[in-house]
């Protein structure tokens, strides 16, 4: 038994991704933000589909086709392979958890 | 966009499991429990591999090697196909909202 909420750093120079579990057609990871935007320039275009949530804090995911969503605690989206997005700004007040299921 | 906490009835008379997001290799579920415990008798014993999280409240899992984890809000566990469990407990005085992925 692990717990999503600790090992949080007090200090997030970068952001963290840390994979919680992984299997032949899935990977569950943990990403940690803290006022980070990603990635710096172009587009995430992955090869996975993605179902995300925020847990703790605030994430704004823009998608290429224009869509915005800002995500709060329990927001969640889904992200088919190939739906190029970014994250355009999470809180700067406080870490944001987010927790990632990529499977294919 | 949706939210993991929102549409959580006042009154949970049975537990509550709602897809998610489903496709060929995953399904994630939201579970809602109130005191329950489940299933009324015997074990789970399920074809595909569980992954599992606490969101809020506690809940209790026994397995049958006799493991027994107390997951409180952020704490999970992975439950291979097969490997028998049970939920022995859920708190009483709140509702608990798991969050259950089930993969191949």
């Amino acid at each position: 038994m692990s717990n999503l909420f600790s090992n949080i750093p007090n200090s997030l120079p970068e952001e963290v991704f840390e994979d919680l579990h992984t299997s032949e057609n899935l990977r569950i990871e943990r990403i940690l933000s803290h006022g980070h935007s990603s990635p710096n320039e172009g587009w995430y275009d992955q090869t996975e589909n993605e179902w995300v949530i925020v847990l703790k804090g605030q994430g704004v995911i823009e998608f290429e086709s224009g869509e915005v969503f800002t995500l709060s605690e329990g927001d969640f989206v889904n992200i088919p392979a190939g739906k190029k997005h970014k994250v355009v700004s999470t809180n700067p007040d406080k870490v944001t958890v987010w927790l990632a299921i990529f499977y294919k």
